[in-house]
């Protein structure tokens, strides 16, 4: 059976489609025998598969989340990884972002509205080598201190997330609001699957970067909250240690660029450091 | 990576599901493993999906689809049809079944407007030991002349579908069209598949039965016609030597049931042995 499916594909023109089709075709039907996969249950994951289908829409994507939970998002990632030592790591993208964002201006805020503690986040975006890069692009998005993006919120607003352009010296600056931990969206099939096989939903608090240049590989990644009670059982295997950045906790006072507070504020300080194309 | 994901499953109180998801896991990650997936391959494979969700409704299941061009339904009809010698063998249940088809009388017309010469189909319901079985339930459906089922249709139309019950000696009668060779629905994602694969999306001429009585396994099986071009490249790998029949085409004339008949027509006789439910 399994050949003639393979087979099936030979004419296929892209030589690299007709590899990633023969192989997904051995690799499912050798796990359909190993587990000898009985009707009810291919019905009942055609059935899964249509609910995943019918709730994703323009603000939910219910596929990706299964790749998150799966653990194919992850391992992606790190299968596409630049091997440049010195490099900031990689992690998963995500279902929450949104291609056209708002930009802002170099130190300006992208909570609009998001709830939570003050976070200034500030660093430098350079090269494995040392050199500044001017110019980059720095896209930015989180959940607010409830635990929710933008887009699951009625009504279309655009708070907490936008993108920036690194300064000359390669320096940029922005406030937001301190992450939280939240459950993935568990409303779902995803989430059924989660409680169905006793995972929790939950992610540790982190802030998403999503970083390019001219002559650099993207970066995609997060910046998660030391001590965090999530980060040895993320829901979607994002965490690395090298990301694990402390926050500093301030009582109100005046800010580094002079914005002057009432509440307590956070800050932290993260370089992002791009691979060049070159070294790959 | 692979080994975090398969022990975040340990906890899963049914132990047929985690085995499943455990082995859905190692596979899966073979596979991007094996082809060295690319973001962007995961990308296309996200979007992929999502059409495949949304081109689904409740007249079409582009899932099923899929998983039949992909050799997966057939593979597990393999792994779960009965070992028991003498009976009907098994095939792919397909996209187009119906659950709520209306019941027919015996000997009645299943056509119902469906285009096509009219095709008698006669034969007896009986067990692999040759026991008669009477009552038993067939469900039949199939496509017209031009290669639809009623459910491609606009307006909700019933034909070329219905179900009946076996006489007091097993025997069943009814009438029908003659099958066609059709394409599968091929302007959607599966088709765009098959475009960018090289395959033909065609499946040779077949009349689908489901057969079910108390105490025996359920048969979901075709007749495929004799002859049909498309029997050695069937886009969903659902042929088996023993259900390929003689076809018997007449000229107009009285049928076996007194039916009189100005035009051309054809006529099928075919058994179906069911397994019983001890002897697997
Ligand atoms: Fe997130
Ligand atoms: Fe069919």
């Amino acid at each position: 059976m399994t050949d003639s499916v393979v087979a099936s594909f030979t004419e296929t023109k892209d030589d690299r489609l007709r590899e990633v089709i023969q192989s997904l075709t051995r690799h499912l039907h050798a796990f359909a025998r190993e587990v000898r996969l009985t009707q009810a249950e291919w019905e009942a994951g055609i059935r899964f598969l249509t609910r995943v289908g019918h709730i994703t829409d323009d603000r939910r994507q219910e596929f990706i989340l299964l790749s998150d939970v799966l653990g194919l998002s992850m391992l992606t990632v790190g299968i596409n990884a630049p091997a440049t030592e010195g490099a900031t790591e990689s992690t998963v993208f995500g279902p929450f972002f949104v291609a056209d964002a708002p930009e802002i201006p170099l130190g300006s805020d992208i909570a609009q509205g998001a709830k939570g503690r003050p976070c200034w986040v500030s660093g430098t975006v350079r090269s494995t080598s040392g050199e500044p890069i001017p110019d980059a692009r720095i896209d930015v998005w989180e959940a607010d201190e409830d635990g929710f993006y933008d887009v699951q919120y009625e009504g279309n607003r655009t708070a907490g997330r936008g993108w920036l352009r690194a300064g000359p010296g390669g320096e940029y600056r922005f406030w937001s609001v301190r992450p939280a931990p939240y459950p993935i969206p568990d409303d779902g099939p995803v989430g059924d699957l989660l409680t169905a096989t006793g995972r929790s939903p939950m992610r540790p608090a982190h802030l998403h970067f999503k970083v390019t240049a001219p002559g650099y590989w993207p970066l995609v990644t997060h910046i998660f909250r030391a001590g965090d009670p999530y980060l040895g059982r993320d829901a979607v295997f994002g965490v690395k240690d090298e990301l694990v950045v402390d926050f500093a906790e301030h009582s109100p006072g005046t800010a580094p660029d002079g914005r002057s507070l009432d509440d307590p504020w956070t800050s932290i300080k993260f370089d992002l450091v791009l691979a060049p194309l070159t070294n790959r």
